[in-house]
């Protein structure tokens, strides 16, 4: 056992050390030291959050472009992690074998919550007696130890996995749903879907096929400890990318919207695609747990999972958000908006935590509640709350990403269970970039037969290059650390993750200059981007000028308009009028016989107001009827594209009517 | 052991029971039920939070004023804990006894972190042996069992009680620091550091004697597992008040402004110094471990922790608040307001963290750190941030306290070590009582002695009547329940807690009808009322009336005038100057020789800026120098008091300037 002294310990221990006597505060002063540690490792985080915020200010007032905050964050967690580990600081944790007590009572199979712990007065090791405490402790279930040999169990600057999935992930998927540009999303849903879910399985299944191929070319011991469906769960833990350093500097380069609405939708949903994904083959595991063999009832099992999983959780988080939205607006809590904004907090927390409790995915519910939220609630709320809710999760979000790209460059040194296997590392790299490859350029082929106007090539190049992964993709791997394939497989996507994130995050506007990709930059690129505002859409002019010809027709693609058209009309005339203030009213829109139903839930704001009132300053969530655009005001000629017009509809920002 | 069948896990279980089969799964089915319990309980507090936050609108619409909102939140915590423990979900913990391997290698005396727990094939239990997996699990430390008797471990819709001291406590301080009216708070600081400090200490001494008397009357079993030293740290917990149910009242009423300063600011101060108070007398046992004897030594030390610790917390929490203030001056990140906010919160809650991890107390330095930050740093903030950091510590402070205050409901039936005994529980009642009056009424006498205006009857009569238990307590009493003296501790302190908010919050409005202080209610109670926000001032026209006379002058009160005239001086001249863009600029108010230092902390702003500037807008925090006043607009002449003066300013509601 390594003397418990350290840099930090010492200094705890030379505070401590005019107190200390006996067992009982022995034992007091450990507790208090663990709660310093834990204090500890939250300043750590929280002073390395700080500087991040301060460098990206300078970054942003020096305009340093090659470095993004995401990257910025991820390299201070390196240094950070980097000096905790070789600071020589070892505040080992201390541990001792027990068994259970000859008469015990007890009549389970799987272990107990809680061990009761007796110690005797002595305990005898093999020099002798050492005297302990006569007492009983109460010891709390944590997991099993697999390898005996390793006892590396260490509390430096580590977190529990799950704190990602119920703390962290949850503000940063609900404010992407919340910040979802309607318009452009729903408008290219066709692609994003594609992408999303298509794509995402086809990249996992292929990432899985290969890395599987490679790993049995690898040396016998790795290879032994790797199964098929581990190599699947690394496809669909490391398929999904992260919007954000890309995004960020495509809102601050102001680049064409439908580009910008492919790759956050995209991003947005292969997150949820992801995770369910790779629940379902953990379920397929647990079903039916041979060493890879394949089962086709466990098989069409785990399908059925994947897609009762998504849409169950999808109608909590939407039913959730509409059941916001009647609350916001047949009540009058809007009067008080620090009531209507904790309750608009409380109900979005709850569809989390509703599918959670339900064995569904809370991630996936907490987006489509967002998206519902912003799309029906956002527009009742007090102007107050809006911005109140808006602000918050912002923050929220900023600082739970930061923090956790933070973490990834920390955990990189502290974590005790990577397992750094050069081959594997290799073949991660490849096969994730292979991956991508795979889901952009045959998918966009398929979608260019059906679609008006196409994806051109630069974009596809630049969907390719969007690639980046980030704070999914490492909370699956960190989840489960049991096994050598799985701690093999964090180290790869931390280092995928950190990769992505520096080099191509920073690359990011060097690509888009290379790839031709036209920027509205230098309009107003001091302010503060918030997604989607400033950027420019190519498709404009293609839309507006052929308003009778259904978009995306084609092969197949008249259908897909069809749903698409249905879907507005439905959301337009009943669900709108239902959920929010909009017009035109129930009364207008709902049959003769529904009409005593259709007055009852109507409000009076609904009649009173204008037909030039909500509905023109909504326009934003019309899904594809196109209204006439405003004619850009600025444009500069260097950059204009054949037909280019500039979207920024100056009433959306003034009316505050979108996110 | 009972069957593991009830409404909640039944479900769990039925989902689970087509697949589990197995150890390993079970396994894997247990850490999934955990979590789903874990989300269960939030999502519990999460609708009861949904549930209190409709039914307050319900009562500020219907204009119902005898429950307030945390008497509410209270009892719909008592109805639905009632509800969870009688419900007959009996999800019981389970347990094994256990014993050091014979040959492990351990040499501490203290119990290790980590037990490894080998599970043998079988273990032999009365009947027979029973078949449990060849597996070695982790277990952690989680405390020591005291009573090895009482196994009952109960799971159900707890929390750490760490986590109120580290997540739930520091924004509600925090948040009142920042909200902290600064020139009323001054003006009575007398008076309410008195309350606070002096009051406090004479509270906890008082409640602690009687009750120590009280307990040497009662059963015998009961006397013998209480020390003077627990009796003293019952009358520490107890003797904190909580402003909230009174002061919202207040501001709803609009009450005397310089009543609402001295029952906020006792209120907030005496949390902190229970806090402290409470660690000083655990720190005296340990340091002098006897049952209840006493030595001098032990106890000057714990005076001098009192001191020391109080006022070390108070400067880290000062630093951090005046580096926060130097960085959002000497920076541009106020171009970026995301940026801005994040720093903020970030700086704030390290002023927590560096505290904990110094072993000084956190929520002391929050909430100087608040004060700090409310008093330099808002003031450079840009517009924008202002609004975000008010808006989201209003919205976490809001959902904190109403957390805490279900939190105390529920728990009466579901926190497994509750001790009702109904002797102790009636003296705790009368105690607090009695000690509430000795802290009012005599330091009331003494305070009038020198002070002038003097502190009328019915005002010592509404302190007397605030003195509401509130969050401070309820945390404390339920950090330690290892004995049964603390157990009675803990149920004493809940139902104190639960009657003075529901019974005496409800009682507010008629007792301040009672004792005839006149409020200004009916002229705006629309408006959600910010603290502080329209109420009105007594002294006013007293303080204007003589603005030659230093005010609490009289045998003494000359002194503290001169205190409080210096300390303004220095923060006006040397503080506003150096930490915010405040005029009169350093260059003026230093001496000669240090004009270049001054040049180089003065900004631009700072010297173009006219004398009208921000000098003006910024009065409120002017401490003692009484600025005219603009003269009342609407005064109830039902309500008119001898030379009331309508203090609500309105350029402050204005220029935002103040919280």
């Amino acid at each position: 056992m390594k003397p418990v002294i350290g840099s930090v310990s010492l200094l705890f221990y030379f505070v401590k050390s005019c107190r200390a006597s006996g067992a009982d505060i022995a034992l007091d002063a450990k507790a208090t030291l663990l709660h310093r540690i834990d204090s500890l490792n939250l300043l750590i985080y929280t002073c390395l959050l700080t500087l991040t915020v301060l460098t990206i200010w300078v970054f942003k007032h020096r305009r340093v472009s090659w470095l993004h905050e995401t990257g910025l964050a991820v390299i201070y967690g390196l240094i950070v992690g980097a000096i905790i580990r070789y600071a020589g600081s070892t505040n080992q944790v201390t541990y001792l074998d027990a068994h259970p007590e000859p008469n015990a009572k007890y009549n389970l199979s799987v272990p107990p919550d809680i061990v009761r712990f007796h110690f005797p007065d002595k305990i005898q090791i093999s020099s002798g007696e050492i005297p302990v405490p006569n007492k009983t402790y109460a010891y709390s279930f944590r997991g099993e130890i697999v390898n005996l040999e390793q006892n590396e169990i260490d509390l430096k600057a580590t977190f529990d996995p799950e704190i990602f999935f119920n703390i962290i992930l949850p503000p940063i998927i609900f404010h992407a749903g919340y910040c979802l540009k309607r318009k452009y999303f729903f408008r290219n849903l066709g692609a994003i879907l594609t992408f999303a879910m298509v794509g995402t399985a086809l990249s996992a299944l292929v990432i899985g096929s290969l890395m599987y191929g490679c790993v049995q070319l690898m040396p016998a011991s790795l290879a032994a400890s790797f199964t098929f469906l581990d190599t699947l769960y690394f496809g669909a833990l490391i398929s999904p990318t992260d919007p954000l350093t890309v995004l960020a500097i495509f809102s601050q380069l102001k680049v064409d919207v439908n580009l910008y609405a492919m790759i956050f939708g995209e991003s947005v949903l292969n997150d949820a695609v992801a995770l369910v994904l790779s629940g379902a083959i953990q379920n397929y595991e647990k079903r039916y747990s041979t060493d890879g063999g394949f089962e086709i009832t466990a098989f069409l099992a785990a399908i059925g999972d994947f897609i009762g999983i998504f849409s169950l959780s999808l109608l909590v988080g939407a039913f959730i958000g509409c059941l916001t939205a009647l609350i916001s607006k047949f009540t009058h809590v809007r009067d008080w908006p620090l009531l209507e904004s904790a309750l608009f907090v409380l109900m979005s927390y709850a569809a989390f935590l509703i599918a959670e409790v339900c064995e569904l995915t809370g991630v996936v519910a907490v987006l489509f509640c967002g998206i519902c939220q912003a799309h029906y609630t956002y527009n009742n709320l007090s102007s107050d709350s809006r911005n109140r809710t808006k602000q918050l999760f912002e923050l929220l979000n900023f600082l739970a990403e930061n923090f956790i790209f933070t973490y990834i460059g920390v955990s990189m040194f502290t974590f005790p269970k990577h397992h750094f296997d050069p081959w594997f590392i290799i073949a991660g790299f490849l096969t994730s970039t292979l991956g991508r490859a795979i889901n952009i350029y045959p998918l966009s082929f398929l979608l260019n037969l059906g679609r008006k106007p196409p994806i051109p090539m630069n974009f596809q190049h630049m969907l390719f290059f969007s690639g980046l992964r980030g704070a999914m993709s490492f909370a699956l791997a960190i989840r489960n650390t049991v096994s050598e394939a799985r701690q093999a497989m964090l180290t790869t996507t931390s280092l995928v993750v950190i990769a992505t994130v520096v080099l191509q995050g920073g690359a990011a506007s060097h690509a888009l200059a290379y790839l031709r990709i036209p920027t509205g930059q230098g309009q107003s690129d001091e302010s503060e981007a918030l997604p989607y505002r400033d950027v420019r859409s190519l498709y404009q002019a293609t839309d507006t000028g052929r308003p009778d010809t259904p978009r995306g027709s084609g092969d197949g693609g008249g259908e897909k308009a069809r749903l698409a058209r249905l879907w507005g009309a439905i959301d337009s005339k009943l669900l709108k009028p239902l959920l929010t203030h909009a017009r035109p009213p129930l009364t207008e829109t709902l049959p003769a016989f529904l009409r005593p139903l259709a007055r009852l839930l109507t409000t009076t704001r609904q009649y009173t107001q204008g037909d030039n009132g909500l509905r023109r300053t909504d326009s934003d969530s019309d899904l594809c009827i196109d209204e006439p655009q405003p004619v850009p005001t600025t444009i500069d000629p260097q950059q204009l594209w054949p037909g280019l017009v500039d979207t920024r509809i100056s009433v959306e920002g003034i009316t505050g009517s979108n996110i």
